[in-house]
């Protein structure tokens, strides 16, 4: 979808230095970028590459204009400039109406006329499927179901049950929304199944990763808000609330019942443990674990980087003998103190 | 399935303050229950709710009966009788015995009648399926595999080979069980596999999570106990053993050949090298790592948690520091030492 | 697949200590083999099951020889001699050309006539299959995708889009490769998806685990070298490179636009931030993380073992309390420095 400059910088507010003719028809990196593309420079660890790139034209704050020796597009933001050109350039392919032959869709299940159902899928009938949806090959959606209208389901994604999904929302493939919550008690050393009747909710333009799982609720629902970004492999127990435009990295875990604020942030790896409250605006750091509450705003971190297994080591090895070294100081002090009194006494 | 409370008092033990006429529909938490819902009182930190319900009736310890302002149903463990009367109020589907004309089933296969097969399930010649399981949308069992009566198979998971499944379990979607294990030898720098020829025997009872992985032994079989509950995203590797009526939390992994005990429980994140030993009855914390043989019952914990980044980042440098630290310290040894020495020497 | 010991050892180049008539028809553990069966002695912890071992033939290096009751086929590098013949004894299924009825192959796609294709497989219209290839029931190939020939994709696996495999290669269930990367964008407070336009591209003879991600790049590929080993649930995030030969354990997690080198190996749940590089040859411990550059081969690492609660509480308070220790410590450096001084006045 070819567009030109002049069309591209009236319609997302860039100011244009080049000739407004030249078209583009794709976005490349600085250096890969051919003279039909467009690029962008936010990264100042790309400098070198900007100076040399032969797109047809960069996207660039300001005060590197001069640096760009072809056409710049100059934006506040170009990574946020690049993202809206890059949708306009690269649509995601076009839904197209209809079933598959080789979907199963049971009689009663509520399908948009306009949204395209692909093979092996499989709706339960007492669900629904809003305008212009997309559901991938595979996708099993379960009982008392509802994906909101121009949402995409990815191939072999599961809604199990109770799970209403928003509108625009992407659920990439093998995610699982609402499978049981892990609610288990204990009698006489065996575990009894604590049934989990709950549901899902997801707001609207929400993006839910690969391979991610998000539990029903226990009882009520377990709720994810607007526009949250969830990457891959990320675990989402029962009852837990994530507040509007968080963002969750690959791997993290939220336990149960937790309830994380809006535009908190967290990043790979981390955890936090169940039944405790994050406020808004948090960013929590890689492989963090955050066992309490959390009332004011910033940033948290608990890792420690790796380092040469030898160092390592040695460090671990102090840390284990802390309790010695304090019990050092503590006699150091009491020698001291001694010191003193006998001074005085003298 | 409306049951009053009279009856639930009778079938489950517990004394009944208020009207056994009264019927109750469902189940809900304190604050949300309605008129016909039974709810239950175990967390202290509900207190409050409780004081204030409009259940029907709630749950309680005997001690706590006297607080709520609705009928009680007294028990020594409300949370335990809250499984069972909800597992009876909120029963799971029955299952509908059949085959969809979208399964795929190998001739060869055998599936009892009473079994329920969902669309697009693929089962090899080779495998069989007991008495009343269900088989959800889009599951695969391969080769050499049998699911134990009353079994639940849910939506997209998959058995791949020599996989023998006890009765009554549950597997949530996604779960992979019986894949190839990691087995790698290297040879001139370079992988060659080494094959994975053992099964997977996984006991009655046994719950596994969404997107959890359990991979089939390398040559003999790896062993999940009765009764052991698995939540999301864990991984299990070859050769595992876990004993009966363990528990290990999301994203928790287990490495080869790690034999765990019975009734042990893992938090969420943590994580187990491969050729060790843990005994029976061990809980271990989120997030840690357990690298040697536990031969003691007890609590075993291992991370720190997280905090304003500030902090964090004196204490890491301090870490980093220690052996610096310690050298301070025995210096002023020396020093003391040589002053006593003085001292006594003057 | 009977073998006599004299073919093994002429094949496989071992020296053989025994009847070159007796053959053995599988492979099995120390404890486990019967007298038709092939075992091997590589870690001397198995020491006493190799002195009594029933196996057919033990391979053994040559320093162990004599301690073995039964015939033996000696080795420089038995695990290695072991892997090699085991995948003799024991070869995978044989490919059987063809597509099953209830696969969705569409019109335009290329499979090869001697692969094998299994139900409710679903191949998009611009994709190919090579020769010899097998396909998983359940598995989804999306658009612009290629699949090496020799290459398994096992049950339920997803290549997305634009996803080249290269030859021999394995996926295992429910792997999902070339989904959108985490590319987002804020803007006054909600998240702007960054479109993601690469592809993923997968070299020779590599395996990749069940439920194990891989994101297609933002705009150029992510890139998997030659005999790479991928294990479980591990997520490698988009414009990763990963050089031949290394090797992944399960629920390790590569971010976004790192580079590692050749021959690395990552044991499990170890973690690498995003835009770092991690040259050829480096070894990382258990759930270490990694958030610099590494320019130099070695092991490094980063975890701290779990401990009795109690104990590693205490050393969690110290660590907590290490300002006020290095305080004390400067103090009584001052003391020291005055006394001195008060001594050299006196």
């Amino acid at each position: 979808m070819a567009r030109s400059l002049g069309e591209l910088a009236a319609q997302f507010g860039c100011e244009l230095v080049g000739d407004p003719q030249v078209s583009v028809e794709s976005v490349a990196t600085l250096s890969n970028a051919g003279t039909s593309q467009l690029s962008f420079f936010a990264n100042p660890g790309y400098r070198d590459q900007l100076q040399v790139t032969r797109a047809a034209a960069v996207l660039v704050r300001e005060e590197d204009a001069e640096e760009c020796p072809v056409a710049v597009l100059v934006s506040d933001d170009p990574y946020l400039a690049y993202a809206r050109i890059a949708a306009e350039l690269h649509p995601p392919p076009a839904v197209i109406p209809g079933v598959h032959d080789a979907a199963s869709i049971d009689a009663g299940a509520n399908v948009d006329q306009s949204a395209q159902i692909s093979a092996n899928v499989s709706i339960d009938a007492s669900s629904s499927v809003g305008a212009g949806v997309f559901i991938g090959p595979g996708v099993v959606i379960g009982p008392k179901c509802h994906v909101g209208s121009h949402s995409q389901i990815m191939a072999n994604a599961t809604l199990v049950e109770n799970v209403v999904l928003g509108e625009r929302c992407i659920v990439h493939p093998n995610a699982v929304i609402g499978s049981d919550g892990f609610g288990n008690v204990q009698s006489q050393g065996e575990w009894v199944k604590v049934p989990q009747i709950g549901g899902v909710r997801i707001g609207n333009d929400v993006e839910i990763g690969a391979n991610t799982t998000i539990d029903r609720g226990s009882i009520d629902n377990t709720i994810v808000g607007d526009g949250v970004r969830l990457d891959n492999l990320i675990q989402i127990a029962h009852n837990v609330v994530i507040g509007a435009h968080s963002a969750i990295a690959a791997q993290a875990g939220i336990a149960g019942s937790t309830i994380i604020g809006e535009r908190c942030m967290f990043a790979g790896q981390s955890g936090v443990v169940g039944h405790i409250r994050i406020c808004d605006d948090v960013i929590v750091g890689g492989a963090t674990v955050i066992t309490k509450n959390i009332d004011e705003p910033g940033f948290y971190a608990g890792s420690i980087p790796g380092e040469k297994v030898r160092d390592w080591k040695r460090k671990v090895a102090r840390f284990r003998r802390m309790d010695d070294l304090v019990k050092r100081v503590s006699e150091l002090e009491e020698r001291a103190k001694k010191d003193l009194s006998d001074d005085n006494g003298s």
